[in-house]
């Protein structure tokens, strides 16, 4: 049986990231955050793409990010991606991000998903996303 | 006859576009391009979401821009729109983006576009659109 | 005495800022906060840029944002920004956006910042800024 | 001596870069141009980040793309930069961007840079810089 655990990707930051402090934008965390669940569900064996295919969203209904260290251009980043929760209608990540040159921990993060149709209808989660989860 | 020659829009650099420069990243402004003639359109009295809606987008098939002055974070800038070309499977729209405070230029672009369906097929400019934008 | 409560601002949600699922991504809310935040503080008399021009930075350490209803492309939303607290080393923004058509509550969230030098080393947050923002 | 005649770069689409036509909206290409050309330099030995060090920024004076077919979310892109030209006070690179599971190619672009020091003064393309790309 498949057990994911967490998942990890590496990844470079963009030029395009950075603000006039120098640093990446904060608002890059967010966007860095759904790379790694997209990662977390292709891992499983789910590509996000499939889940769409098979009419349901995931639609985002909460985050949070904690800044600890700022990352700069082209730093090397680890992102961590693991499950926190799943229930029948919610599901939660947790994500770690590090700079993989010393795995200083950068930032912290969480986001909070339900499921809908392509009408935005709210659904539980999809059985066969559950089942995934629930073994890994 | 509405005489839509050229549309203006305002708004100001946000600090999350600008970049380890300083300056507004180079890639806001094809971002900016497309405010330019969403508000063009609006203005014409055909809002683009109305396009969407009768069952066409307007995909960008070419882009360019030429940058000759930085923008900075809180810069007010000026955007001018105007129709460039019309044929019947092409429309090309002109813009120029001047700092509001002294209406320095800053940079000047362009966009082609086509007209497609939902499927991605191509299809002819929509006649209503090239109604509206021959008065223009 | 100036008493900037609550400061606010309208602006329409972009194309660019759309995703695949036909409503504006996540990652844009947290763009838009800092928008809120500008607007706040350049209402209070201190413009962000000036904060800068005297040597500080306000870096964001965290960020939360609740989803509630989605908002889609060319709406026009109200952003209202308050202080939340104010500590010698912390300050703490809240936010709601309204979709301003029928005032639609359709996210909340939270900043937090610390000052720092140009250095990046934390600082307390500047005495004339917390003037400005307990008479506010 | 080194030989970079050309430099290739392989990422995935982001969920945060479709639109709401379902594809990748226009404006990412042109972050991954940049990203294409800071991969170039950094195969040449020298990353972008260091010529930053040095005291020069390489500020895009000109950008084009043309879109011939549309990327979607989770698409592998393969991305071909090559320097076009260079004068002592302009350098260009041309780019290519296919889909890496057929070649199919879904845009070319070309960017042109001057050089500036901090202060944006415009100052000739470094000679250490020159001395790289006329031997690759």
């Amino acid at each position: 049986m498949k057990k994911v655990v967490q998942s990890q990707l590496q990844f470079k930051v963009r030029y395009a990231e950075t603000d006039a402090m120098g640093i990446a934008h904060h608002s890059n965390y967010v966007i860095w955050l759904e790379m790694g669940r997209v990662a977390f569900l292709e891992e499983l064996g789910l590509p996000y793409s499939e889940v769409e295919k098979r009419g349901v969203y995931l639609v985002v209904t909460s985050v949070g990010v904690k800044y600890r260290r700022p990352a700069i251009f082209d730093d090397t980043l680890l992102l961590t991606t693991r499950l926190g929760s799943l229930k029948s209608r919610m599901m939660r990540f947790e994500y770690a991000i590090e700079r993989a040159s010393d795995n200083l921990l950068l930032a912290e993060g969480f986001t909070e998903h339900m499921a809908t149709d392509f009408e935005k209808r709210t659904v539980p989660i999809p059985q066969y996303l559950r089942n995934l989860l629930e073994d890994s």
